[in-house]
C-alpha cells in the first residue's frame, strides 16, 4: 500500500458494531465538510439493493455530509421492510451529527435476504461519530471488507496552480457479486473543489477505464456503489476552463481508481493470475470490448490460464463467438506478452509450445488481440478461473 | 440407451485409423442412399473449422452421398492447408465409391490447430467402405467420441399411413466446446421421404428446442454441426399438406433430438447435476431465454448448484442483469423443482433452509422463475460448475 494521505474536509472512523461477527470492523462512518460536491454509480442490476435505492433518492435531495457503510449485511433482496431499515440508520446518524436524514448515504454488503440488524448500527453511531479523525483511512479499508484478503487503499497527491491537493480512495470486493457477501465498494476524495457537473463526468469517466473493465466472473451485484467527493478545502480548484490543471487532476483520478481496480482483480476470489486483455485495430470501441469480454468471461480460458496453458484455440473460438459482423478471423494475430501465438488465425511459424509455456508462467499474463480492421482499442482486465474460485463460492454457506 | 433400429437407406462403419491415439475408433462413415434429402446447421462461430466450410460449399453443390467423420483432430485454425486436407479426404473416399467429392460431407473433431494426417484417413478409407452395415449404430456412436465418457444415441419408430419410420440419431459433445477437442456433433436419420424446404425448416425447428437451448459453459465451438437426413427408403413420406402425420412425426423427432441434448447435458464435463431452468410469464420468448441463460451461466449459480446450496439471491441478482427493460423484481417469483424459494422478490414467506436444501440434494433440478409479466415461456438446460469441470479444462493439455 502507498503511504495513505488525509483529504483535507474528510474525517473517517472505523469501529466494530457486531453486524455479523464479534471483534471485527464493520461500521464505516466518513464526515464530509458542507462545500463537498459528491457524484456516484450505482449497480445496473435490476435487483438492487435498499441501501442503493435508499443512496439515489438521497442524492437528489440534497448535498450528503455523511456515508455510512456496514458490512456483514447486504440489506437485499428485503423489500419494504429493506427501504424502512435503511433509512432507520441514516436517520439515526442524522439525528446524533445534527444533519437532515437525506445528507446520509447508505451502503452495505454482506448476507443476502436477510434483515439489517438496525439496533447494533444505531448504537454504534455515537461511538462512530466520536472517533471521526483525518486519518483513519487504512482502519477504514479493513472496515469495508468481506471476503476481501487485503484492504485496498491509494493516495495521491499533486500541485494544482501552487496548491498541494490530494485524492485518496479505498475499496472491496473479490469478485463482481459475492451473492451472500455481494459487492463492489470504492469510495473516492479529493480536497479539490470541483463543481457537480465535472465531478460527474469525471467520475463516469474514471470509472468507465476502471471498475468498468475489470470482470471476476461477469457477474454484477446488487449492491454496487462508487462514490467521488470533492471537498474543496484544499483552496485549489479543478474546472473545465483550466484544461493544463484538469488534465493533471484527470491523470492522477484515474490512476487512483485504475489502482483500486487492478487491486480487487490481484485480489479476486482464488486468483492466482493477474490478466490484461488489449484489443487493438478494432472498428469500435465497442466491438474490441465485445471481443476483450468473450475472452475475459470464457471459463475455457480463464481455466487454460489457471493451468498455465498457452492455448490459443480457446482465445481464438472465444473471439469468434463475440458476435462481430464480418468478422475475418484469418487476419486476426494474437500476442501472448512478447510471444506472437497467433498469425493471420493460425499458430505463429516461430512459435513454439516452450516461448509460450514461458509467458503463461507468469503471474502477470498480457494477451492482445489485433483484429485488423480498425483504429479502436479497449484494455479490460480479469483474473482465472481456478479450483480455488469454485471451493469458495460453492462452500461459502456451507 | 434404448435398442438403435436400422434407418432404411443408411448403412454406417466405424473403424480404428489411428488419427491420434491406437486402438480406438475413429473413423466413421455414413452412407446414404441416392434418394436422401440432408439439411445442416452449423456452428455460428466466425472461427469456423475446415471442414464445416467445406461441409457448407459441398452441401450448396450437390446431394450428400457420404458423411466422413473423424475425431482426433479438429483441422481448425489450419487455413488453406485445412481446407485442402478435408478436400483430399473427400476426394479419396469419393474416388472409392464412385460419387463426386462434393457429395461428400467432412466432419472433423479433436485438436486444435495441427494438420490432419490425411495419409491415415485416406488409407483407412477402402476398409471403412468395405464394413458399411447397418447395424453399427453403437459402434458410430462410439466412433464419434472425445471427451465424452460415453457414447449417445437414440432410436424411435412410429407409424405413418401405414409404413414403419425409424428416427436413429447419434450426438458427441462433453462442454459446448472443447477446444482442443472441439465440438458438438450430431447425425439425425430418419427413413421417412421429406423434401429438401420442409426438411430444413424440421431441422432449423428441432434444434432450436434442443441444442440450442443447452450450454455447458456458453463457450460456441469452431466445429460444430447437426446433420439430418431423411432417405425415404421407407416409402411414408411426410409433407405439410398431411398435418397429422407432420404433428406426429416432429414429436418423435423431437423426441430424439432434445433427447440427445439432455444426454449432453447429462455427461458434461465434470457435472454433477442436470439442472433445467424454466422462465415463464416472460413479455416475449426472448427475454425468458435472456433470464434463462443469465442463470444457466452464471458461475456463482452453478457453483452454488454444485454445492447443492439453495442460493437464491444468485438467481436473483443473475435475473437482475439480464438486461430487461423494467424488470421489477419485486413481481418475481423463483421455485425449486416443488419448493417457494423467492416471493415477490423476496425469501418466500413458508421457505425454510431445509425444505431448500432438500430439493438442491436431487442429481435433477428444476429452477423455475415466474416473471409475471407476460405469456411466453422458455426452458433450457445446463449442468453444475464443479472443481472437476476445472480440472478438466485446466489439465486437459498437460
Amino acid at each position: 500500500l502507498s503511504p495513505l494521505q488525509p483529504v483535507k474536509g474528510v474525517r473517517v472512523a472505523a469501529i466494530e458494531a457486531g453486524i455479523r461477527y464479534q471483534n471485527r470492523l464493520d461500521l464505516v462512518v466518513f464526515e464530509l465538510v458542507s462545500t463537498a460536491t459528491t457524484a456516484a454509480v450505482f449497480t445496473r442490476n435490476a435487483f438492487c439493493a435498499a441501501p442503493v435505492q435508499i443512496a439515489k433518492l438521497n442524492l437528489k435531495q440534497g448535498q450528503p455530509r455523511y456515508l455510512l457503510i456496514n458490512t456483514g449485511n447486504a440489506n437485499a433482496g428485503t423489500g419494504d421492510p429493506g427501504r424502512h431499515d435503511a433509512l432507520t440508520c441514516c436517520q439515526a446518524l442524522a439525528e446524533a451529527a445534527g444533519v437532515s436524514a437525506n445528507q446520509v448515504l447508505p451502503f452495505s454488503t454482506g448476507v443476502i435476504g436477510q434483515r439489517l440488524p438496525t439496533d447494533r448500527i444505531v448504537k454504534a453511531i455515537p461511538k462512530a461519530l466520536r472517533e471521526l479523525g483525518a486519518d483513519n483511512w487504512l482502519h477504514a479499508a479493513k472496515g469495508i471488507m468481506t471476503t476481501d484478503t487485503r484492504p485496498k487503499a491509494i493516495s495521491k497527491s499533486l500541485q494544482i496552480a501552487g496548491s498541494k491537493v490530494t485524492i485518496t480512495g479505498i475499496a472491496k470486493g473479490a469478485g463482481m457479486i459475492k451473492p451472500d457477501m455481494a459487492t463492489l465498494l470504492s469510495f473516492i476524495f479529493t480536497d479539490a473543489s470541483i463543481e457537480q457537473p465535472l465531478l460527474n463526468h469525471l467520475l463516469a469517466q474514471a470509472v468507465s477505464h476502471s471498475f468498468n473493465r475489470i470482470t471476476v466472473d461477469g457477474d454484477t451485484s446488487t449492491n454496487d456503489s462508487c462514490i467521488l467527493v470533492a471537498t474543496g478545502a484544499s483552496g485549489a480548484a479543478i474546472t473545465s476552463g483550466d484544461e493544463k490543471s484538469l488534465r493533471q487532476f484527470t491523470v492522477a483520478l484515474e490512476e487512483v481508481f485504475l489502482g483500486l481496480a487492478t487491486e480487487i482483480i490481484r485480489d479476486a476470489e482464488g486468483a492466482s493470475k493477474f490478466v490484461t486483455v488489449n484489443v487493438i485495430n478494432g472498428g469500435t470501441a465497442q466491438e474490441c470490448l465485445a471481443v476483450a469480454y468473450a475472452i475475459a468471461e470464457s471459463p475455457l480460458v480463464k481455466t487454460a490460464i489457471s493451468a498455465s496453458d498457452p492455448n490459443w484455440g480457446r482465445i481464438l473460438a472465444a473471439i469468434g463467438r463475440a458476435g462481430l459482423v464480418n468478422l475475418d478471423i484469418e487476419l486476426i494475430n494474437i500476442s501472448l506478452g512478447q510471444t506472437e501465438l497467433v498469425a493471420k488465425g493460425m499458430v505463429a511459424d516461430d512459435y513454439s509450445e516452450a516461448k509460450g509455456q514461458a509467458e503463461m508462467n507468469k503471474e502477470d499474463i498480457t494477451i492482445t488481440v489485433d483484429l485488423k480492421r480498425g483504429k479502436a482499442s479497449e484494455t479490460v482486465w480479469t483474473s482465472d478461473l481456478s479450483h480455488e474460485y469454485v471451493r469458495i463460492n460453492a462452500e461459502y454457506r456451507t
